[in-house]
């Protein structure tokens, strides 16, 4: 059945071995979150998954909206699974995609606007503030093609020109297809993005062949597509009424969700980024 | 079946004449707005509406995230509706309910903080800047109980007590059955509101009776509960999932449907309240 | 020399013993922080002071631009003083004064909607989620009255009536004369406040004698009046040109000042009105 | 004396002829704006002026705060001059510098979100939605150094060479000299712009020869550095108190100040880009 998710997970989950050739998944628990590796190997496993060979992690915790805690398992078990994906060493920009003005796209400026970016802190100040270990971050939110006419690839690929990251992480909303999955599921990959792919409004991809640099994805689902949820309430695609097609579900306590989760998301990059801060003094450098 | 719906119309659509016994409905035309006035005579009617006796207006227009343009014919139509439904005479407070921070609730405070409320400016003050004609206004965001602690009827009670308004206009965003309603639809009534009844998260009832003033209430459906889509599609009521019922339906366009909105509905109401001020004056005053 | 303040501490600086008749005042140096009461006991001591007969309690803490730190010595200091100044029992209403659009002046609503304001959860609820022993507390922010058309008083007065708290807070932004004041100094005092009176742009008063219960007003200075500041670098009253006096002045770094003041305000205010939850607790409770 | 301004026209004023040598100077009155015209023509002019070789033209008009009319005849002299300063043909990036989070400061990010910017309308759309004659617009915001960890240069130059514009428009906040200047003076200048510079914060130059194609540069000054403020009314460089010379100087009412100027420029600018739409018709586009 055509339903859209921007999860990999969602893609493999009730397949069978045969169904999964070219696709490697394994699925570990850990205090406070589940983990599940996908790793796409092969043309075959790209066309089953419907994305590009590469890594694909998905950390799932307890949903956002309802947990008000930020310094626990589930925030060590994302830093390390983002630490696991990025680049040992090297600088960073970090980009965050979406409209802040649509409450469940907003996930992407507000972690961009809480990251840890001190690339313009350098030599004797760096030292003399006690930061001298940081790695180089910097963090832009791209903006919304309608108002600015570029497309955040074309952004994110010129702000990479001059700042000259070794990778870019890019942080967005996401589309999945099972509304139990909204504000608790967070995914990572080395492959880049394709922005509104998940709801069917593509733009132009984001990845280390468009970039330049390795991009690695991670994104939280704060919608379900409206078409989506009703195929998958009937069993049929025509029940789709006229008008649907360009609705999306979401949660009646959006704002929580989205303000928890990218206090999360931007507090576990900043702690995979930074090791030598502890989280508790991460929170405080970036409240 | 068991829809929600904040709209009179969608109770009424549909029903033969036997079964609207107790609802007077008529139809009308008019130069950019089809308007449905809809009274509730009976208890019959109640039951059958939904709502208590009382009038039930609602306006039609071009869809308010595609039609741009603020002054032209619909908005006089809706205009005159205000003018209409509200007391001729007497000092008014508008009251914005709604969530700021989850985009398709915000139509309230977003609408509050353009309306013309000058009741500050008296005496000879008011004469000097030439806007003696004035009908004396104020208006207030209630804020969201979960913040505030109050309920938003709690708040509009006790400023009714000091600013001792003639007569309440609330603006809220509303809950439709059909998603074609989605902000191009206005029904303003006059027997006041109770919050989230629509989306089945009721509040205190704010009306002439809990306040002690008349309360004209106006909104527009900028959500479709998903569990009520789900059920229009299947034509089951138990095909609604687990997770589905804490949902909602929204357009992917919301940001700009609720700019437009709040903007037209202000600009009407305001122009209803001071019919000496031109439309195009009263856009610039309250820019 | 006339100049404008709100804080009671600057009015009785520098005075000699025999100025400050009918003023008690004495100074505590505490761990994080620098406390002076002011008690004015007498008319005599009122016009000295500019303010009714009542205690004014500073704390002066540091520079809340520059120390990112909210749970500390500090913390301690300030929700200790608040909880000496404000009724041991009884519900509370915190009401934010001031403008979320200027920056300097959002002190008072950012405070407001920070506040632990459970007041609607009750009964088995209360019991259900763990906190029963909370004490009853809701949070307003009256918005402006340029565009309310209602004073801050009229608001807190009618709210008051029907949400029944047995005092008021309030929070707001003040003026200071000195410019090394700003955003590092707490005023809370128990005759409540007449909005705007340190810049010269008085609104109604917030006192027990208008609102009719108790009101604790608590400030920290965010501006200085640029009138002031030339007045008191020249020397000269007649020094302030054209245009300077609807001028004010405040640090570049405004907006880290209001973020990290507002955060540490609210937590202090939290704290010192829920003694049963550790400041860490709260610090997520209200994140 | 060495006080700090943004304005070209400060510097210049109350000079006499033998002291503006290599600098042009004439002033014209037309409807609704008074218009300065400074080029700076020599080595000697650019010492005199403090900026480099080139055109540097000042429009003073009704104060934004007070005036609240946006198409009149101020609009159209604002638009002609930025017309005359701009290359005639070219697509063109706007760029919104400055934090707009302190409200002084926020005036380049609120125009460039207002600039209708429609580059990524091609083709077949731009002629179906009647825009075929438009001009190549993009439009960004910079973010602010020390939340992005870039500067607002390299953020340009990097958005520059993937979006490819002919030439940039930078708009920013200025620092005046004289208070009465603030929200009513727009400088436009041919020569790009050091942000901060005005206000004694310097960062990287944003000039044809950093970004490789021309900057046309426009701002309105918001604030008074405040030693400036002090040493114009002692007349005395050593009169600046400590602490005073991280303030700034600004009007109480700037909020409206800096929403009415970000509106009238970003109109102006669109205007002058898109001189087939009218300014009712652009208004309505950009609403």
């Amino acid at each position: 059945m055509n339903f859209r998710t921007d999860l990999a997970l969602e893609r493999c989950e009730n397949l069978d071995k045969k169904s999964l050739e070219g696709v490697d998944m394994n699925v570990v628990e850990e205090e406070g979150a589940t983990i599940t590796r996908i790793e796409v190997l092969s043309e075959t496993g790209e066309k089953t998954v419907g994305k590009p060979v590469g890594r694909y992690v998905t950390v799932e915790v307890a949903p956002f909206a309802v947990h008000a805690q930020f310094i626990d398992d589930s925030l060590d078990a994302l830093a390390k699974e983002i630490r696991r994906i990025i680049p040992r060493e090297g600088s960073v920009l970090v980009a965050g995609l979406g409209n802040m003005r649509i409450t469940p796209d907003a996930l992407g400026p507000k972690c961009a606007s809480m990251i840890f970016a001190k690339r313009h802190i350098t030599g004797e100040l760096l030292r003399s503030t006690g930061l001298s270990g940081l790695r180089c971050v910097s963090a832009v939110a791209t903006g919304v093609t309608g108002e600015t006419g570029a497309e955040a690839g074309e952004i994110i690929k010129g702000v990479v020109r001059t700042v000259k990251p070794d990778f870019v992480i890019t942080v967005d909303a996401l589309a999945a297809r099972n509304v139990g999955r909204l504000g608790r599921t967070i995914q990572m990959c080395d492959t880049g993005i394709v922005p509104g792919s998940g709801v069917g409004n593509s733009r132009q991809e984001i990845s280390k062949k468009t970039i330049g640099v390795p991009v690695i994805s991670i994104g939280v689902p704060t919608v379900v597509d409206a078409a989506t949820l009703i195929m998958d309430c009937t069993g049929n695609e025509n029940a789709v009424s006229d008008g649907a097609e360009n609705m999306m579900v979401t949660p009646r306590e959006i704002d929580l969700m989205i303000e928890r989760a990218s206090k999360a998301i931007s507090l576990a990059i900043n702690c995979a980024l930074q090791p030598d801060i502890t989280p508790e003094d991460m929170l405080i450098l970036t409240s």
